[in-house]
């Protein structure tokens, strides 16, 4: 399978690293084998070699903060639409910065690959937030896969469990810990810290953004929220659609109520069905301890979905990280390889 | 498919409404269309029709007690292995009772439907934790599936999940509740019950047999370890390879004193990886608060694996129920016409 990168930053070398180190595992188990033929990414430069590039060489000269357009074998200068319109690739990976309120540069990339008639995998939430259902139907005209694993919980393969191992299940709600950081945040409130101190610590540990409105403010969960409301349930949402509250009213006293209450604040994004209608939501909820999301602490991500066959199955995992969104991407390229996410 | 029904109990008949249920579901979602052409139960009788057995008049026959043998078209008197011998079927379930000693009778219909050229797929643990590496080379013999989902925390997808979700990762330890029974009594012991009333209520509810031995010393537990152990790891050990300890000696002063240190017992299987062996162990252990796993209570199983691309991931669900153990066999069957455990 010869593969397009266009972005090149964390989670792209995140899975670059994997794909180097599983490759043989993965042609004897999985009868997956890959080649890169093209990368482009706006800041670190661009290369493309129809019988592969040297992905451990390309890693080297990320690492050392070189151009990718000084790789001796391939270098260019195409920016990512030239680049989809002329690399020798049967999939691409979406892997740049995520905008959520436009959905681009991203968006337009994946429109290109798909219409070239390749198949897309991606971690970037905004082309899905707002345009799921139209990428998801060209997909289709173009008989190719279109896949977003890493788009909710990173490589925790949430996604791949609705669609594989829990056919035959409907689905009538899910509700789960979708954004890490303002989890964090509150399980550091909950041990006495006040909101401010939290958020610093956040950042300083890397889980939170200098300007962090798309954490503490709901929009990350309210993004992968639609997502989840679109592509599992079928339903045509838009963002706005959505009611969304963030963590910054919770106050440390209304924080210690709820422990002296035997109930732990948890920030919920939810998605249900209410007749033929699907809804939404994100908000602050007070959460029994023994549901099995109460439990789950620090920047951990955790759903719990209701199905008519098992009752609650919760899933609890990693929702960020290089090698662990990496890995989101390795799981939907052994999807497509096997011809299974049709 | 055609499917040929050993045992007639309680998961069979679970299996039974979902496949009623979801009939055009299934053949709409998952191009998968069944017929039962032949069910034979110790107790409640056989009946063989290569043409199909309606299995709603079957349900009703069961439900009111009377012989399925009296079934009009096609009642009839063959013992298992004679059904098996002659049925006109694709896939044998074997949902026989579990004997975790011998594995048997269960172990030789499975040995006769795969040496027949038929599918498998069981919720019997015996066979499996005595057996699983023999039966598993017989199937690849015999170039059909031999799968068992509904061994290990019923329909909730773990075998699965570990197969075909977590395909590229590699698995260094999995531990977990994985028996309802001692778990729902370690529960109401946190509440203050002694261990007696506990057990008694656990028995009142249908969670624990009148003699329950294979729950509360372990054995269980054990049988779904050795399993992990064998079919996940590779391994091959049996059942009294793994140590094992039950809860009988957790005493209430040693539970109050848990919790005083913000802990709280949990029975864990568990099973790992030492250089080049596989381990396995059986026994309670303390466990913190914010454990993904001390956090579930009541009959609710649960099983955290430990990769090395997402660390730690949960799975959550039930561990045993009608319809919940039937979605089990429900999963693999998907599995098997969708071709993809090969």
């Amino acid at each position: 399978m010869r593969l397009l990168f266009v972005g090149f930053g964390t989670v792209a070398q995140g899975l670059s690293e994997l794909l180097i180190e599983k490759k043989e595992q993965l042609e004897e188990d999985h009868d997956f084998s890959w080649t890169v033929t093209g990368i482009v990414d706006m800041l670190k430069g661009s290369a493309h070699n129809p019988d592969g590039l040297d992905l451990e060489k390309i890693l080297a000269i990320a690492a050392e903060g070189r151009s990718i357009s000084d790789y001796p074998d391939g270098g260019c200068d195409w920016d990512a639409l030239e680049m989809i319109s002329k690399a020798d690739a049967d999939v691409m990976l979406e892997v740049t910065y995520t905008d959520i309120k436009t959905g681009q540069p991203a968006t337009d990339h994946i429109r290109a690959a798909l219409e070239r008639g390749m198949s897309v995998t991606t971690t970037n939430k905004g082309p899905l937030a707002l345009f799921s259902n139209e990428l998801a139907e060209l997909a289709a005209a173009n008989d190719v896969d279109f896949l977003c694993e890493g788009t909710v919980m990173a490589g925790t393969p949430l996604l791949n469990l609705l669609r594989e191992t829990l056919a035959g299940s409907e689905i009538s709600e899910m509700q789960g810990i979708l954004n890490g950081t303002t989890n964090f945040i509150l399980t550091q409130m909950e041990e006495g810290m006040d909101y401010e101190a939290a958020l610093e610590q956040a950042q300083e540990l890397g889980y939170a953004e200098a300007v962090p409105d798309a954490d503490v403010l709901g929009w990350d969960a309210l993004a992968k929220v639609t997502i989840l409301a679109n592509i599992v349930f079928g339903a045509s949402l838009a963002p706005d659609d959505t009611p969304c509250t963030g963590i910054t009213e919770i106050t440390p006293a209304q924080i210690a109520a709820a422990a002296a209450d035997g109930k732990r604040y948890k920030l919920i994004g939810r998605v249900w069905r209410d007749g033929d209608e699907v809804r939404a939501s994100v908000a602050p909820q007070l959460m029994d301890l023994d549901h099995p999301l109460a439990g789950v602490g620090g920047a951990t991500n955790a759903m719990t979905i209701t199905t008519d066959t098992l009752g609650d199955v919760t899933i609890v995992g990693p929702g960020a990280g290089r090698r662990e969104t990496g890995f989101a991407l390795l799981i939907d390229l052994i999807a497509i390889a096997a011809g299974s996410p049709s």
